[in-house]
């Protein structure tokens, strides 16, 4: 018997552990499922034999030690920034480590130890990070495998609502933490390369940048720049590329609608709004908009954002309520930010029913004996349902099936690591596929950004 | 003799040494100037008898004890957040102090202490902070004593060039820390309160939200609101009131064209331009425009900022050469704000005969017997030359006037003091007018935020 533990039983854990459990008696597996709520843990083991619930309060030294001890090998599905206390217990009691989280400093100060004690910290392998990292590499190594040269990579990634339950004129629902939508983009200039060229995006100015992207079957989506797009630049070993770029997907429209949110001020969680407590939608939007006796909120706005009267932007806005006097914000200290994903909460909520979508969209550009190529790689990945979600699969199934290989002594190298080698992303995205988590590639004539060559 | 001990000899210092040298034998002051640099404080003592220079570095305890010790009364001239030592050995030195700046929390802290000695710690009394608290003061007080309530209150103040040395397009060069021009209005929202409504602006709509002013013999202005104008509501008494707004004075087409370089994200402080020693003015330019192989860095700007071709903002942006290839930036990583800044430094530097010029514009609205009234308050200060220019006078002035008056016994209350009260602000302000720092009130239509009242 192999024993493995899980650290947090919330959404994000659902595929991991069915997936877990499904190849327990096979696999030899016993999980140990961990959360601060027994119920929760109780829930998601399900009576299952090789499953145990218990209670783990992370903060508890104690319980977290002896917990681990009995492990051998440790799943955390904490928020980031509560990993490092476990990773250090994993180099005390010597046990392996997958979480789906972004390597932090205080993480990788732990990899000479992990090295020192054959230990395999697998990190950034859920969706984005993970599956992103694992689809790019495989084609890249294909790529320089055959001589060619990387001239572009662009890679987006979004969380949606299915098309089957796409009911709202935003065609967007809340499929993961509703906070840091609002807040995304914030924290600094967005900042990559294109055709050799540093460039960056104000934040005020990212969401009327976008780029357009067509999947098969789905439609058209658009894409805005992450932050930071050069993050992986040398690790992927992309340090001479002409054109790097990391995006968010949405559909079409989302984002000039959503740039009316953001020049407004909606968006500020910087600073707490008087009265946030009794003030209306109405009187909230009213805040960012300049006094007059008698012209109304609505024609203030109109005016503000420059918006036609035919323009599709306004049934957007109505569909939120925004113009209600009635509705009252009721959180007391409130920013922008935290009243504006409230009123957005009211209408982006999923259903019972719904499902959500994962969409990612890699582009490589390259160079072959003289001539420019392009592989386009995409996938979609629908939810069954509220509980394995689209995003619960393909966060938890790369962990899940990391977790097996590196037990079963396929994935060895030691140390804090991320998926970017054959080793570990080719089983994992083959076994992915059985899931439904598909990409297909294909060639396309390469353009960059000169589009002249498109008249070629 | 009664000594003054002057600490910080830098440009605002030099009105403020000469008004008290002149006074010096009439007063029986003696001052002490000290300064990191010892030719600064001899230049500013001018070998004059009733001043001694002196080397002084505030770090240095035992020397910073010893000249205070040595004075009746200090006078801080250092940088704000310099001044807490300085201030704390007042305390047990027991000696009266006075500075022109914001008074941090760190000095409030001292209101106890000071008042348990009888000290004088006078703070906010220079330009603004300091004229601005006086003459608004005087004309509240005044519409008080004769019972009327206070509906609006605006203050705008700007430093800018005199009308004789205003010889570019922008009407705008440095009279002050160029640092701070670059990043006025970041940091957080504007707010202000309008009819009673609370409005925020966010800080990439700020400069298309202005107000304008007419000064007569020195035409139209513009203003753009401070970040936060409800600071000093209560201190004023203005708790009821229904229009607060603070701002800042430029000429008319500033701000509509300053906008430009925020919207590109050139004000933006916060991360550093790769290779920022090396690029162009153009290449910076072009950071913040989309690729394009061969359209041009103008037509690029011209798209993206909505510059139609005969706009004169186009004129401003040439007159800084903005495109030019061959100008190097040569700054090692630098903000795009520190780039900016040399830019515009270039072009906005005062040449040897230019003068400065503060402008500052009150607005008091009141009710009186059921009558609504208005009062503008307006003052301009022509700087004599780049020695004694507006600044120096009008942040130096009001700081020398107060340190005499509290030597003399005029100003007496004791503790952590803005001037407030009639007894700073009318000697002052009185003497004030000999040196032409003259408010000139006009009686208004009280208007408000209605413009339907102009058609009554």
């Amino acid at each position: 018997m192999r024993h493995i533990l899980i650290i947090g039983a919330g959404r994000s854990a659902s595929s991991l552990i069915r997936y877990l459990l499904e190849k327990s008696d096979v696999e030899n597996l016993h999980l140990t499922i961990g959360d601060l709520s027994l119920e929760l843990a109780q829930k998601k083991a399900g009576g299952h034999s090789n499953a145990t619930p218990i209670v783990l309060d992370i903060r508890d030294k104690q319980q977290r030690m002896s917990a681990i001890e009995n492990a051998d090998l440790v799943i955390s599905m904490l928020p980031a920034h509560m990993h490092i206390e476990v990773a250090k217990d994993c180099i005390v009691l010597k046990k392996h480590l997958v979480t789906a989280s972004y390597i932090s400093d205080a993480m990788q100060a732990l990899d000479e130890e992990a090295k020192k004690n054959g230990l395999v910290f697998m990190n950034e392998i859920g969706l984005d990070p993970g599956i992103d990292h694992m689809s790019a590499m495989k084609v890249i190594d294909e790529i320089r495998e055959k001589g060619g040269k990387m001239l572009l990579f662009e890679s987006f990634c979004g969380g949606l609502v299915a098309p089957e339950s796409d009911d709202n004129l935003w065609n967007y629902k809340f499929t993961w933490a509703p906070r840091n939508v609002v807040l995304a983009g914030q924290g600094g200039a967005a900042k990559f390369i294109q055709e050799g060229k540093y460039k960056y995006i104000p934040y005020h100015k990212l969401f009327r940048r976008t780029e357009f992207l067509e999947v098969e079957g789905y439609g058209k989506f658009e894409g805005y720049a992450n932050r930071d797009s050069l993050k992986y630049r040398s690790v992927y070993g992309l340090d001479d590329i002409l054109t790097l770029y990391r995006g968010t997907i949405r559909r079409v429209g989302f984002s000039r609608a959503w740039n009316m949110f953001v020049q407004l001020g909606m968006t500020d969680d910087s600073y707490i709004i008087d009265n946030s407590d009794t003030i209306s939608y109405r009187e909230f939007v009213n805040l960012f908009l300049p006094y007059h006796p008698t012209d109304s909120v609505e024609i203030k706005l109109r005016l503000q954002l420059g918006i036609e009267q035919d323009d599709i932007i306004w049934d957007k806005f109505l569909e939120l309520d925004l113009f209600n006097p009635n509705k009252i914000v009721g959180l007391t200290d409130a920013t922008p930010a935290q009243i504006l994903e409230k009123i957005l909460s009211d209408k982006w909520t999923l259903a019972p029913d719904d499902k959500d979508m994962i969409v990612m969209y890699h582009k490589f550009g390259y160079e072959l004996n003289g001539e420019e190529h392009q592989i386009d790689s995409k996938m979609v990945c629908i939810g069954d349902d509220q509980t394995f979600t689209a995003m619960a699969k393909t966060v938890g199934l790369p962990v899940a099936i990391a977790a097996i290989k590196i037990l079963n002594g396929d994935i060895t190298t030691p140390g804090v690591q991320l998926p970017l080698s054959k080793e570990v992303y080719d089983p994992i995205l083959r076994e992915l596929e059985t899931f439904g988590v598909i990409f297909r590639e294909t060639e396309m004539p390469y353009i960059g950004y000169n589009p002249d060559k498109l008249l070629v």
